[in-house]
């Protein structure tokens, strides 16, 4: 039996491998503010660099962005391609932060310890997750249980622009048997899982422009437009009084649940109310007659995410501002087309726009939901292997977040995706106080050592 | 007659009173940053030192704010007190200025010579209209042609909490027969007005709060509130697809426009289309029904003046914020109370509050609309040295605005104000790149030297 040694190993390396996480996590690799640039680049080398010790011949790609991480080693079936990414989200607000974001703290809690830090739990304490089982397991056995390749972006939490483009150019180099992606959570912050659908995403900004330049409210107020006034409508009207999407055509490709998946997920025995109250909330606040799992998994949804406009520093100043503007993100499911959907936007938002008003918008950006074929084996066999390091049933579900990597891994390259990662609902990713557990980390590095000798035998 | 000398020591002086407004708008005396706490006291000294160079009995009066100039001066009726204010309003967005705020420029134009600078016209540029007409009627008679009390104050922009305070705990000493303020503009940029009626103002700000923290639109989306919708909701509803606030008995104390009042109006020939033209507009955008005028001077609006939610940097982050807050201004006319229209505000915003979520608002402060008694003679014999002056009859007109102050000196003092300036409406006050006309400087100084003539003959 070859992965018992391998657990041994990672047992006998945890406070090396934390070291490794904690050393990556020192690096403030923001890929959406161009500030971060040369961090973003430094993660990537530092990876590189990672790999190599491990006996991957790993590189970095460069791209019109970040650049990519690609590696490759192993022989054998099946070939399995991993999938994580080095870049993190902004800090701000920074002042809300209890520790500096990248500066790794590690903290002990009354569920046990955690790595504070930007980043922690996404991506790069997920994705050293696997690095580590692999090292155990070339240090054990002197080579990879089969072939794999890994890949690593720099991009996801911008839009992922290079990603599409590298792939269909190095289409050949990244084909593998499946793709094992680790960017997702324990179901409930509980139990393992392995996500079966992913909602899509469509993100748009829209910027509404009324006069020339800011006006006095008292000089001009009452007679001249206000694109506040003008936003604010176009926002709250984008929701009826159900929580139903009111954009024409919004609703055309969303499939209702089966009846067999209905079933499952409500053995799943979710709990909303620890789920929302862990961040203060009390109440569902979807759509009117649908289950809260229903809500998050496979429902659409579209909401904003910053708006701003006008004069928002302190006191006051009474100004009608000459433009305001919202980023909107849309969650998808089923069938629902990108393209279509931010048609259906641009045309909700123009039928909005008064007399001397002009809406500029971004090129909305876009990917679709993703479904795994749960039915080949090799899905059921991970789901085994799963349920065996953390003693409970893996199950298959959804996932209310957007990893458009699973559809592109699918219209792209041909390949299903395995989703499979250790996150919990209070990891705080994309919030101040980020934090990974200590637990999430060591019991993620065995599952990927259970996994790889369960594929592999 | 005494005017003749006067208006040639303005003439011949006129370097010299231009170089002394230039010192005073190089203070960056913006009163609504504490950042700026000492350059508005160090603008209040200025004017201190200046106003006893002319031979007033000037001091530098403490607040718990910014402090009052207060001056005394000459003898004979009538009193008139004078009011100004040395405070100005923030610069940002700064890269919008094509110099700098606080530097400020003379600049060759298609209509003449401007002075480019923050406060130029709102109101540094103003109040030494009256300032300088007093010095050069000092140094031709030795002496000020009536009793007259300068009383400036540094708190207008941010919203003049000290002011009433010190009012009533000054009302003796600043008792007077008229105020005069100069604060306003021409009307339709070319001709000389004495404003009669003025709208009131109540700034309101509101904050909404769901989660305790920000959260992962994709883990959350659909399940949990977005204050950003709760807030657009909230403004959406503020007005009605005529353009009429909602706000329950907000047009209870709104009178119509008598027919005198109409007429006269009507008569004023105001160009909308110009004045809208200037701005980049077209379309007048206020409630259905009424001509521009009315919706500029006697009708009341409610205008968000700046609102923010959510990640608004560079790119994307798909948060659902835990909250999101606006500014909002409400111009007030005919008997409006400002604590009932809050109170009517506080109802709409609870009103719209779904579970979970709280509103939390600031002490919403306010002031009444303010009509003059223009029956009084002295209004008249004002009104004719204007006209002459500019070569075109002066006309009792509204304003937009809200000049507290003037509501203030009837409350508080029992007196009533004269509200004349000079300011154009491409002024850009309250804007990146502020300018005051030489034209409206040396006509309003020769304004004040007349008026003063005409009054205290």
């Amino acid at each position: 039996m070859k992965l018992t040694p391998v657990l041994a190993r990672l047992e006998a390396d945890k406070e090396a491998a934390l070291e490794r996480l904690l050393t990556l996590l020192r690096i403030p690799s923001i890929s959406t503010d161009p500030a971060y640039k040369g961090d973003c680049d430094a993660a990537a080398d530092w990876l590189v660099d990672d790999l190599r010790t491990i006996g991957f011949d790993a590189s970095k790609r460069p791209t019109p962005g970040h650049p990519m991480v690609v590696a490759h080693g192993g022989e054998g079936a099946p070939h399995l391609l991993f999938y994580g990414h080095y870049d993190v989200q902004p800090v701000d607000p920074l002042e809300l932060w209890d520790s500096p974001p990248f500066e790794p703290q590690l903290e002990e809690t009354e569920a046990g310890t955690v790595i504070r830090a930007r980043g922690s739990s996404d991506d790069k304490g997920q994705l050293m997750t696997f690095v580590e089982a692999m090292r155990a397991w070339v240090a054990e056995h002197g080579a990879l249980p089969c072939r794999i390749t890994i890949f690593l972006e720099g991009e996801e939490e911008s839009g992922s622009p290079s990603l599409v483009p590298f792939m269909k150019e190095n289409a050949e180099e990244l084909q593998a048997d499946y793709a094992m992606i680790c960017d997702t959570g324990l179901f409930d912050s509980r139990a393992p899982a392995i996500i079966a659908q992913l909602r899509g995403m469509l993100t748009e900004q829209v910027t509404i422009r009324a006069a020339n330049r800011d006006l006095h409210s008292g000089m001009y107020g009452g007679l001249a437009c206000n694109p506040i006034h003008v936003l604010a409508k176009i926002v709250a009207d984008m929701h009826d009084e159900t929580g139903r999407i009111t954009l024409d055509g919004f609703y055309d490709d969303v499939p209702e649940l089966s009846d067999e998946i209905r079933t499952q997920w409500e053995n799943l025995g979710f709990d909303h109310a620890r789920f929302l109250g862990d961040v203060g909330l009390d109440t569902p606040a979807g759509e009117a007659g649908r289950t809260p799992l229903e809500q998050l998994w496979s429902r659409p949804t579209a909401e904003v995410n910053g708006i701003i406009g006008g004069y928002t520093g302190e006191g006051f100043k009474t100004v009608l501002p000459a433009e305001a503007s919202v980023k909107i993100s849309f969650r998808l499911v089923g069938q629902q087309d990108p393209a279509k959907i931010h048609d259906a936007f641009v045309k909700h938002v123009e039928a909005r726009l008064p007399a001397d008003v002009e809406a500029i918008f971004s090129d909305g950006q876009g990917s679709a939901a993703g479904y795994m074929n749960t039915t080949d084996p090799a899905f059921e066999t991970a789901r085994k292997a799963l349920s065996e390091e953390w003693g409970m049933e893996a199950a298959f579900t959804g996932c209310g977040g957007s990893i458009p990597i699973a559809g592109h891994f699918k219209e792209v390259l041909g390949i299903d995706a395995m989703l499979i990662g250790f996150a919990k609902d209070n990891d705080q990713i994309h919030s101040p106080n980020e934090k990974y557990d200590v637990d999430s980390f060591e019991k993620g590095k065995r599952s990927w050592a259970r996994i790889l000798d369960a594929l592999s035998a």
